[in-house]
């Protein structure tokens, strides 16, 4: 959901690479690695075991799964149906086994096009719960788990905060399991539209330390929340200090230009141009992924 | 919202009109017609006072008002205008002046044409609610009401009923006051498109008497609840049953011919062709209305 | 493209079946029959071979194909992958082998849900004529046939005939093939979501028979035209004259009532409610197919 | 549209702007500045009359106008009238008075939300071609211009030029007016949705000067062609380019640091989070505009 948080959730791969640059390890925190170099397919999984390592990556405890596909936004639907199953196993891993119902969350806005991830793959999803209700569980062979969706749309649809519209509608139904999923903002172009990050904690803005309480998170809706990201946008501020950053010579005049520069950009986002290809096909690879761990 | 009802939701007229042909007169109801000739706007309200008129009309006690508009689904924003003001007159009694927080919630498939009404509707109102929280009353000059707005969505969509995303935000957000939006089957095709009836009495399937927890009405939800709907479709089994009636010699025959063809019909509807056009107008008078009435 | 032409294009399925009822064989008809009973697929191909054949038939010489796939909106992807490799079959027959550059047309509304099937099977098509032009065969691996494609709307929102938009298109950008998709009106609601017909005729309305010139055909364009069309709906005045017909004693009656009802039917359709689910998951086989035998 | 000609057509505004820096009167081109400041919309004529003026300006001898209307994207139903009554009158001169036939054009790509300008402008257009055809002048009282209008979508969806699809529709309709409806990209955020551009010289691309073969305009159609376009985007190339160049000690530096951002950004734009409510209200106001001239 672009924009509504204050600071906007982003990837753990990139905290982690802030550090790489410094060659530091991170106590706290465990990095696993693995390629898959003929399906072009690569992992990184950062568990934030303790609260020290919390402190330090500048995000809540808990797992971090980044899967990197730098063919995801082309037209190939075997490489995509790869990333679906790779999905899939991970999401199985963070659910555990037993029975259970579950309410997937499409956040952001389905008329700004980077931003409509989450209600696109909600779009695609098997919908199960409401069909096991009324004609009992012989009626969808072989389904595991029941499954809701809404798309809560954005605060200047609504006139709500959409943790509001979850909270209520996690106590109206009672999920055992809340799977959101969001358009993020990367800090760099070249991450966009090829990375999925999966997550065991949730959204949470800000430092991602100490108060969680405005996070979409198990803290406030007392069930397990994964969040499923794909960075869609890099805020146009960001891109443009980075840039300034590289020309300045002296640290004064950077941050002066970027004091002159900022305010008009901080409203704004830097996309592709093919964006709508893109979430097309990248949100089918999620549906996808979800019905095959879900069903 | 098509279908999700077991019995449709339908128009208080065509319940009263079936008693006229009879000449009746029924206690505890109380009927008020009045006509704008040059505006073409004629406005019925059927009050409903007593159990016993419940009982008679098969709907709650309550308020039914309902504008005829010949021309509503024709091109003319002069005449759309008068009748958002006429709906934004009405609203204003039904609502009271003090100051209030309304959610709106457009029912319906955002995906099926002539169920598109709510959602439509929910898409051109005027959004305040999260503008006064943040910036105080003062940033908006002149705002009456707070609103905020839901799409729940249908069934097939979202594995959940309606009523249950809809408690969920009630209960989270306390709205004072709960507006609902409906595309309504009505009984014949004459009167598609062209009648918008408002109640506040909610939205009530069944017999309308007795048990009202399935409908979305003050009882359920624990405020008030008005119902905006027009007739956008006429239930396919209803259309040719009628056509069957009057042709067939006698009731036995009608029947044996009725039960042979309304099981593939049940699940159809009839709609015109030109059905975009008109639910982009009706949708676009009937927010005015509301637009008028909140701010 | 529901409604625009005086008499709808509809199934050479059910003209053929109004004869068989009178066990008559058709000079100048053949007609073949297959079945796959294991995978559900029924295929009928009238072939109409003579001037004489055509007059009896109501539509021009030609080849019309039916595949029926009594699940086909259903939710089962190997079964919608069977249908689409079928139809693929046919597609690739009709075409002819030589290097090709094929113009599809998506004909209908995409605001009106029944009617958006054309727009809808467009939007999933693999499209390659611009990517040939710039960067040469060889960056296609594998591609046999140049895809262009367009939706030219319908009359009310472009002001033309589509007939003048195809045309315009066609003389400019010279395809060597046009394919049209279509959402078609049956006569029976059993029909609906279920058949898939495919033409070498393109597009006639009207009895089929002598002038073919307002039709999307070889005539017209110059070019070969295949039709692939789907009954998406059912004319509300056909359905209720059917049930008329069987209700009333005497013809007199029966026509007696017709009259009455059909004025305010004629401009309506009949339809099922849940078309948006139907019309994804038909469109979707269909450019699956269309995929297939063009790449 | 966004991105399919290899030079951005832009805003003539900003051509003449960088002139005035160095304060230099264009011999060729005159310009003429108004400004309603009660109602805050500010125009401005560039008028370039000789080939010289052409040359120095980079754009093709013809009239452009600009209208700056700072709250544009702001809610204000009056201020946006006031904006489309301005287009009106201009339009209206730019057309001339004798009884015409218009085509209107709406460029971009209606799945990418700043792109999606012009298919929405046409989606609010009265289109009144083919009901001036079926029923006679009479049939719209008071109606000026036949008006007929297509979207053509991009060459990512069609695979043909959108040049190829309009000179067929030209041909084939004959219109005797074509007003081109484009999403424009501005050298700066601040000029971002309040600009309006109205020239009679369409659209083209590159340098202006010399061969215009490949533009939308009189030349290639063979009617005059008038193009109505809004900033919506900032190349993300521009915006980092310009704020490295302020940063930048030198120019070497600067070119080096250009050379390794700008092949990343080159097929990114930089667009309003809230940019779907901007193309929303600002179509609806061009459409009103057109409506306004043409009827």
């Amino acid at each position: 959901m672009l924009g509504e948080f204050s600071v906007r959730t982003d990837l753990a791969l990139e905290a982690k690479e802030s550090f790489e640059e410094d060659d530091v390890e991170i106590r706290g925190v465990q990095i696993e690695e693995s390629a898959d170099e003929e399906k072009e397919i690569y992992t990184t999984i950062v568990r934030i075991v303790t609260e020290n390592g919390a402190k330090a990556m500048g995000k809540p405890v808990g797992n971090y799964i980044t899967l990197e596909a730098p063919n995801m936004s082309a037209e190939d639907e075997d490489y995509h149906r790869e990333i679906s199953a790779v999905l899939a196993g991970h999401l199985r891993k963070l659910m555990g086994e037993e029975e259970q119902t579950v309410l997937v969350v499409g956040l952001g806005n389905r008329e700004v096009t980077p931003d409509a991830l989450g209600p696109s793959v909600v779009g695609n999803l098997k919908i199960t719960r409401h069909i096991v209700r009324e004609y009992g569980k012989a009626s969808l062979e072989g389904v595991k788990k029941l499954v809701s969706a809404i798309v809560p749309g954005v605060m200047a649809q609504t006139g709500m905060e959409t943790l509001e519209i979850i909270k209520g509608v996690v106590e109206e139904t009672k999920p055992q399991i809340v799977i959101v999923i969001d358009a993020l903002a990367a800090r760099s172009t070249k991450r966009l539209n090829r990375t999925i990050q999966i997550t065991d904690t949730g959204i949470n803005p800000g430092s991602g330390v100490g108060n969680h309480r405005n996070g979409i998170n198990q803290e406030v809706l007392g069930v397990p929340v994964i969040a499923i990201g794909v960075p869609t946008v890099v805020d146009a501020a960001t891109i443009v200090n980075d840039s300034v950053e590289q020309a300045a010579e002296t640290k004064e005049k950077s941050q002066s230009i970027r004091e002159k520069i900022s305010p008009h950009l901080n409203t704004m986002f830097v996309t592709p141009k093919d964006i709508d290809e893109t979430i097309k096909r990248v949100s089918f690879t999620i549906s996808e992924g979800l019905n095959m761990a879900l069903s």
